[in-house]
């Protein structure tokens, strides 16, 4: 916990995001920088995280409770990201500013050939640009749509270039909607159109018209020929609404409320420079409009565990062979940033109980901070029976429950929607959290046709086979913020062969431990329990003499399936292995590299950095490809950008998604996590001091009609309660309990059949 | 749903679990059957399950609305387990016998190797014999405990015999407890004694008393001679309580109340014949003595899911060869009994919001019915986001949350806890879900020593490597009872090879299926996205045309360690595959087999059911070893028992417990979870009907001081709902908002830190 004396006036904190008035100085700076000869388009401005190497020395004197005006503080710098826009090329920039001084630390221009993201402003303008184009009406031309029905289209990224040197595009998956019901929700997504608009960006303009081939399985790759009348779609086409006002049945009424109640308030405090506690927990909240919401310095009872946790990059390649659907690629991060797409929160609908949201600035395209309102939520859940013993001489049970607390944010990316968590518990472990739900990108196909390539969710509709690539970045810190102080370990779990003196009955295995000296990646291999250990080389646990430690535990999923040798793979290394160790680098944050949009290949993500050759330990100096037991790297080369580092941990997982019926028209979410969970970091059970204490608000139901009278009373209790934080008579009259009247709701479906007075089953 | 005349009286389900009448006159049958001259000793009585082929007919009916009185219904029988006790025999014995007639169905005496389980009041006059004797007390001499202490022993079954024709032997842990507090509760497991005495349950003596060897890694695998003294034990020990009062620390004060309130009570109603209907659910809940709860009827919107739903089998085998050590592996479900073993669960302790319990009756020694309370209960939790899309036009969300029907277990298996769970979600999935926690098992090692065979969790103490073997049983019947309706596919994604015609980008990936035509086990591969699909070979999804089905997900993790050829392997082959498919035949619901308790290997278990040779397609019979692709069972003898089966299929996960530190003295759970989900049962996300309703108990939690004031009154009103719900003035006085007070709290630690007035971070 940071003393009273550990910070001090009025320096902001180096990890706090920027204020408005340093966003809107850091703006300034470049406009000055840029004099009023160019024109500028701006893409981002947040704070340029300080180097490692700076922070580290402040976190520590943070920490220990010395922080005094004269401890050295990074400097307070700001990144801003923006097109220098030139007739025939927008000149991608990244100046970094002092916002101190005010001076230009840094001004970097990006190869020709690396494309940014696009941001919102340039999604929304790609469909004017669409609409109006003759290119694109003489393309339309083809079909003839039901009465009432207007086009609508989905900005896409363009996906991996066909060519070298093709400028910057996109594409725009194209949709009809029915427009008829006055209802601007109403889903365009059952109506897709078999072409796709490709627009030059610097040109502003529609370049291509793609036409989809629209077959079953037996109809080739290629488009049908163009027919010499108009085809009519959608013959056959059915609605596909999720808003509930379109629905084309009633709700389901018999789901009763289920609200979590924290009388109390929250148990956990959020500081506006990004400082959150939570029971012993505590650590700075970061947002990036590329990552959402980060995590920095997180500490346990003020031991770090970890420098920084991230979702680093989403890619997600399509399985259909048929072009243009083999650059139907996105990189959700890279081609987009999540913290941009993030949604807008609102009470009451993405979480329960006593909830914070947190804003956030983006930058406008003339650089103004525009407001991104409630873009992460931080709340406590309940997740069910943390640690329980039973004395089976007495009787007596000792129970606690799990306490869980959440940073959340979710965003939409046209079809898709990502929820991405950050859970901590009351027992040390940290665990990141996706769930990928949203509605599934379709295409047409021939009505009565099925497909290989996906699965027919609704008449002339096929949801194409895909996956969906996470990286998720982890910069250790296991209970010291010094360089080298962390090492990664591989630990697996052997059987051994029967041996007259050392396992005569066969029963022993063994637990096998490999350190990783250098830069590589590793496969999951859950026959052998392999797991990943992020260690402290010089702490040892006073208990059981190992050293002090975090493990990671990330079940092992499908890796790309697309072919090594296409574009799509290529610009994936990441998405080939389940984890990778990289030597830190201040701002190498990305799996697939900063430029994704549009890449043939990867440029400077986790492939490049194994293959630079850094090491961890002298024995990774300069050792050779498969040194650690046949999961090395193939960054043997051991080239001279390598140099000894700390090691980051990349866990990647992916869901394959052949998509099912009941994905349609918006999928449940699919779950994955990862689990980061103390090793040998402390001396005991950290949650053993969480109380068992019985909960009060807890309510019987009662069982086939039997008026359980104390259950009864709790029920009314409970109503009570809920017409009070309702402030109506809504929920029954007094006197009423509420199992009396679920028995009677029942009693009418089932009447005289069940008149069993015995309780047991 | 059952229509109002589906059900007559005075017919009980054949579900239904016996009535206390129905139980005690089982037990008269079996007492009248053997007259007065044996003596018997009663294991268990519980409800003989009708064959399937008698149910499934009456389902149909029941299902369809059709039954009356003239329904053929399947002949009620119990089940009746006992042992036939001679002087130098027990006889175990079960016999089956009609509810209705009195008849004794059948009486089966189990090979004179086979021997049953134990019974909770064996488990209690273990440590009764073990206190008694002589040999006992002459092998404790070698030690002295501090003043104080107190001998307790843990009872444990022995474990795979060494030999052919061993008698039915247990096996004490034996342990000291610091008696001195006077709290019943104190915890013994800090203080383990070197020695295991071994009793003959016949004789009803101890026969041996092993020594257990304490050494470190280099002291070989036999025990140290006995020293001529006796040796001091635990002069380093350290307590290591659990219970609240006796903590040697303050409890957590700042967690605060997270209550789980229904206003309009559950949504799920339970009647007294196990029927349980929540929202398109309907089931019947049974419990067993071996396996707790257990779902029959599955069943949504009155489409058959599942049949029979259960966890089978459990065993823990240990990673320490030293003798005896060999033999410490447990199977929790064919040497005990998890539902024998099951937690009397409490309102507010295992559960939040509103509970309902079930009890059940499980035989005493003399065959009367014994109520076991509160063994299982049910109840809804809110699990986060079920699906969510923003349009991004328009910025309207539309998000639901996964609310989820739990019904759940927990057994206590002398030091272990393990919590099972059955849930079943608004989306039609169903998840079958694993919990352990409690205390691991410790042995002792020198103080200051360590071990290659465990970890160090308190000075002296060992907790042993081990890992836990789990099997679930899944019996499906996907939208049809009948007889080959059925079939289990394997389906995988694979890459496909680049091809200038058919893959010319090399993004194509294919799904390769192939259907299990015998019985047979099967590996899970994560790299090819490897899953079980249960299909029912005649009906065809409307939409995709692809036969309706459910598909099974259940995480790769290590399967048994222990060498192929020792007996911990053989008693448990069920443990070397992620999935076996067999034949089904009424009443093999055993992984292991029936006999565990003891045995040398297994006898009866799915191993033996492969070997068999079940087919389930005419391509299956008589197929040879390895015959669906590389992934064929064992069992390609093709002998003569095998016959054209219906499949049903076993999952097997493992957790391998290498203890940490923060495992003791009581583990935080591990969790596993099985998926099963709907792939084109229905014809839409069948969630799409859930409301996506604002929470309007949600509250504000404000940030950084600032008082907001609508945060400010919903907190008040959640707090004016807890001082309701708890009848006092408990939390607050009035108008003081949560926040507030939580400021004034951080203020406190962080005086005039932090005075931003911006709200973002």
């Amino acid at each position: 916990m940071a003393g009273p004396s550990s910070a001090l006036r009025p320096h902001p904190h180096p990890l706090a995001q920027l204020s408005r008035d340093e966003f809107a100085r850091a703006r300034d700076l470049v406009v000055k920088l840029h004099g009023g000869g160019d024109s500028l388009f701006f893409r981002a401005i947040h704070l340029q995280e300080p180097r490692k190497a700076e922070l580290r020395p402040f976190l520590e004197a943070e920490h220990a409770g010395r922080l005094t005006d004269e401890t050295a503080r990074p400097p307070r710098l700001a990144l801003v990201e923006y097109d220098v826009l030139a007739a025939d090329r927008h000149e991608h920039t990244r100046s970094v500013v002092h916002l101190g001084t005010g001076e230009v630390v840094s001004k970097h221009t990006a190869e020709e050939t690396s494309y940014p993201y696009y941001t919102v402003g340039e999604f929304s303008k790609c469909e004017d640009i669409i609409l109006n184009s003759d290119l694109f009406k003489e393309a339309m031309a083809e079909f003839s749509l039901p009465d009432g029905f207007t086009i609508t289209v989905d900005p896409w990224p363009y996906g991996g270039s066909d060519n070298d040197g093709d400028p910057r595009f996109m594409q725009g998956l194209v949709f009809a909607r029915d427009a008829s019901s006055e209802n601007g929700d109403s889903n365009h997504y059952p109506y897709p159109i078999p072409i796709i608009p490709v627009i030059d960006w610097v040109a502003g303009k529609v370049v291509r018209v793609d036409r989809l081939a629209t077959g079953g399985a037996d109809d080739g790759i290629e488009p049908a020929p163009r027919a010499d009348a108009p085809t009519k779609l959608f013959r056959k086409a059915r609605p596909a609404e999720y808003v509930p006002e379109l629905l084309d049945g009633p709700l389901r009424a018999d789901l009763k409320p289920l609200n979590v109640v924290q009388p109390e308030g929250a148990s956990f405090a959020v500081r506006a420079d990004g400082l959150v506690e939570w029971q012993k927990w505590r650590l700075r909240l970061g947002f990036t409009p590329r990552e959402g919401a980060v995590l920095h310095d997180v500490c346990y009872e003020d031991r770090p565990v970890m420098y920084r946790l991230s979702f680093s990059e989403l890619t997600v390649p399509y399985g259909d062979p048929r072009p243009p659907f083999h650059r139907k690629q996105a990189f959700d991060f890279g081609d987009g940033g999540v913290g941009r797409a993030a949604n807008n929160l609102e009470l009451g609908c993405d979480c329960l109980g006593a909830i914070h949201y947190v804003d956030a600035l983006l930058a406008a395209a003339d650089g103004s901070p525009t407001d991104a309102k409630a873009v992460v939520c931080l709340h406590e859940q309940d997740d069910g029976i943390l640690w329980k013993h039973t004395n089976f001489r007495t009787g007596r049970a000792a129970v606690t429950r799990s306490r869980e607390l959440v940073v959340q944010f979710i965003c939409t990316l046209a079809n898709y929607e990502y929820v991405f968590a950050f859970k901590l518990d009351l027992a040390g472990a940290i665990t990141l959290e996706t769930r990928a739900t949203g509605i599934v990108s379709v295409v047409s196909i021939d009505e009565g046709k099925t497909s290989p390539y996906g699965n027919v969710v609704s008449p002339g509709i096929l949801a194409q086979n895909h996956q969906h690539l996470f990286a998720a970045r982890i910069d250790p810190a296991v209970d010291s913020y010094a360089e080298g102080d962390t090492r990664v370990v591989v630990e697996e779990s052997h059987g051994v062969e029967p041996h007259a003196q050392t396992n005569p009955f066969g029963n022993l295995y063994e637990i096998r431990r490999r350190t990783v000296d250098r830069a590589t990646w590793i496969d999951a291999e859950p026959r052998l329990n392999r797991l990943i250990r992020l260690e402290n080389v010089h702490r040892t646990n006073a208990i059981s003499g190992k050293n002090v430690g975090y493990k990671l535990l990330a079940p092992a999923t499908q890796m790309m399936l697309a072919d090594e040798g296409s574009i799509i793979a290529k610009r994936a290394p990441f998405a080939r292995h389940d984890f990778w160790v990289t030597g830190y680098r201040d701002g190498e944050l990305w799996a697939a590299g900063e430029f994704t949009n549009q890449s043939r290949g990867e440029k400077g993500g986790v492939g490049d950095m194994v293959s630079r050759g850094d090491w961890f330990t002298e024995d990774g100096r300069g050792a050779t490809n498969g040194h650690d037991g046949g999961d090395g790297g193939d960054g043997g080369d051991g080239e001279a950008a390598g140099k000894k580092s700390s090691p980051v941990v990349w866990t990647v997982y992916g869901l394959t998604h052949n998509p099912r019926v009941e994905d349609w028209p918006v999928m449940p979410a699919e779950t994955y996590q990862i689990h980061l969970r103390p090793a040998d970091f402390f001396t005991r059970n950290p949650a053993l001091d969480v109380p068992s204490t019985r909960n009060e608000a807890s309510v019987l139901v009662p069982c086939c009609g039997e008026a359980d009278a104390a259950a009864e009373k709790s029920g009314s209790a409970q109503e009570s309660a809920l017409n009070h934080l309702q402030g109506s008579g809504k929920g029954g009259s007094a006197g009423e309990g509420r199992g009396d009247k679920a028995e009677r709701r029942l009693s009418k479906a089932f009447t005289g059949l069940f008149k069993s007075k015995g309780k047991g089953i």
